[in-house]
């Protein structure tokens, strides 16, 4: 298995999907049984025990030479934004099963358990990580939306229960592409993850006045767009005025939605991340003020619901040394840095201990259709990933 | 035939939608055919001469005495904006057909036509007046999205030439509600319109780059929603400073549109009203360049593309004069005014003589399910309208 190998492998993958021309393939969407039949070939071949768990998770077992013998966890998600690139969330996925292939049928101390979750990205409901979040317990199926999707997919919300991790766990790894600029600047192939920015993600939903867009004078109007587009410049101004904050309204919907027709409501998202809680929730606070001040100068109804409010995560520091000491085996630059996406190893990491490898995204870029990835780089981290594994078990051995 | 009938057959109007619960009715959608339905079986128990044109609209003639004498146009349009209500343009049919009814089976020494205009609203293709367009020959189904719904509808779209106006035209007379508040504010039920003015509608697209909204730093996005929401609020400002100036941005889709993505492209609409052209046009010049200046500082592109061009139109002189005299003689206050909306009236006045009277809109609310109309004003309209048939018989009877 060389880097080109998990290439095509995403490819593959990215064959299934919701519009064709496009890759979007989001929380349990028809193409994602596509997507578990392919994997579920590969991992069998490799004498993997595959099943799809109650929050649609596939799940392959790479058995340990001793049944009782923890396992370690790898994995990443299945799932994808509209119109996104192959490599976001799937080459983690890939990687820990071609590890597994690269270990040539021998077993190790511990088993291994790839992991392909079903939701990360939260585009389907504006919910995201629900497939590692069942991992750990803390999603119920309660939201009558999820549990249709789930239905739907041929599972039972009910038993979402079922998904919750047992047994004897050594960790959690995850390969994950940078999807930022930094190790493509410092010409690194490589990047180990020690921490994740905190992230929110509110709705907020101005209500006006829908009206006729000729015959109402503009000091009669309650225009919802003219309120929002008010408050998505002042959610740039914040977030250029505020150090490492990052601020972004990625969704708009206007009803009715008619050339002419004074918008009467605008649905809007924000997303806002920052390494101090502190200092994200503050400007949090700032936006949604600044949402009411706007909006009640306009005559404007405004509410708002949070979707999400993760805290910063820090990885584990002893697997994160570990994974240090495998990139140095593996002969590579060792480089730590912060993550400022979300992933499900800050999900992960609030039950297991767990470690983070990224890859480099050339430019950049990602969730986009130009989001690339270097295959010396892919072969990089399964050469840290198998040295990773040697360090384990050396150490299972020793303790 | 009362005003309460005629509302009641509003009503049942209303109940052919694309959306169960709200009235949603574009051109020719697959409801349409039941409003064709309706009002085909209520005018052939009129002993009128009913059949579909080639652009989808309705006609019903109402013949005269002499198979050789000329005929009035009463008409307005059958579709609808999203989430309408349920008097915007079909009341105008309704009355046209209620005026035949009232006529109890007598014959004039004129036909009347009614027309049921297909398209006027411009909700589905972004393009305005379809029907009426047809009539005066100016509509070539060249667009194939038109043409595609035009067959599914049943039509062929290489005769569309032959909805076109043959004949002697008298005039074309115009029933519609006012949808803006000053019939109410008035005190008014009805208004004699003596010019409409103009409007420009023009799609405007901002391009940047989609990319991560965790990974990609303040300083390096090119965000197209801040770009346009940007843009949006100069459209306000513009609109505020000049006198008599409505511009409006009804619709916006972002795309890709997740809430963890940067938004990579924005497409909006603009609707701009004046009734001096020459401020209309410099306005919407004015906005371009705006857009273009914030979009070039912001590393966007921005294109455009200008959906309709419609001059303001002064109605016929003789004709109104006719109507004011009608109204007169109905005992109601003569009121002329000017439309801030655009309406059928607009297309068929650049071919035949044109008249229009408005209905009180109360609160000025339009373009909303909440749009209303009193029974005693349309009894009013009714009144006036038969007492333009008689002063049209009259005339006639003299030239």
């Amino acid at each position: 298995m060389t880097g080109h190998n998990a290439i095509q492998w995403c490819g593959r993958i990215a064959t299934y999907t919701e519009e064709p021309g496009r890759i979007t393939r989001t929380f349990l969407s028809a193409p994602m049984h596509g997507v578990h039949r392919l994997l579920r070939e590969w991992m069998e071949r490799l004498a993997m025990e595959v099943s799809v768990d109650a929050a649609g998770n596939l799940r392959g077992l790479y058995a340990a030479k001793d049944s009782k013998a923890p396992r370690l966890l790898i994995g990443s998600h299945l799932d994808t934004v509209p119109d996104a690139g192959a490599f976001d969330g799937v080459l983690g996925v890939v990687l820990g099963i071609a590890l597994v292939e690269a270990l040539n049928r021998r077993r190790l101390g511990f088993g291994i358990e790839v992991l392909g979750f079903s939701e990360e990205e939260g585009v389907r409901f504006g919910i995201p990580f629900i497939g590692s979040r069942a991992l750990i317990g803390a999603e119920k199926a309660d939201d009558s939306r999820i549990a249709d999707a789930l239905r739907a997919f041929g599972l039972d919300p009910s038993r979402i229960g079922d998904a919750e991790l047992t047994g004897d766990v050594l960790g959690y790894l995850e390969f994950h592409i940078e999807q930022g600029p930094v190790l493509d600047n410092l010409n690194l192939g490589i990047g180990i993850v020690e921490s994740i920015v905190g992230q929110s993600r509110i709705e907020v939903t101005f209500t006006g006045k829908a009206n006729h867009a000729g015959t109402t004078p503009m000091s009669q109007r309650q225009d919802a767009l003219a309120c929002a587009a008010e408050w998505i410049s002042l959610v740039e101004r914040e977030a250029y005025k505020t150090p490492g904050l990052v601020a972004t309204v990625g969704k708009v919907s206007v009803a009715p939605g008619a050339v002419n027709v004074i918008p009467g409501a605008v649905r809007t998202s924000l997303d806002i991340r920052h390494l101090a809680d502190e200092v994200r929730k503050g400007a949090a606070q700032r936006l949604l003020d600044g949402a009411e001040e706007i909006a009640k100068r306009r005559k404007i109804a405004v509410k708002w619901q949070r979707l999400l409010d993760e805290p910063a995560t820090q990885m584990d520091p002893a697997l994160t040394s570990l994974l240090a000491r495998a990139t140095e085996a593996a002969g590579h630059t060792v480089h730590r840095m912060t993550s400022g996406a979300g992933h499900d190893a800050m999900i992960l990491a609030q039950r297991v201990p767990t470690a983070m490898l990224f890859l480099r995204s050339p430019l950049g870029i990602s969730h986009h259709p130009d989001e690339t990835i270097r295959a010396e780089d892919v072969s990089a981290a399964l050469e840290t990933g198998l040295q990773m594994l040697a360090l384990l078990e050396e150490k299972q051995v020793r303790s």
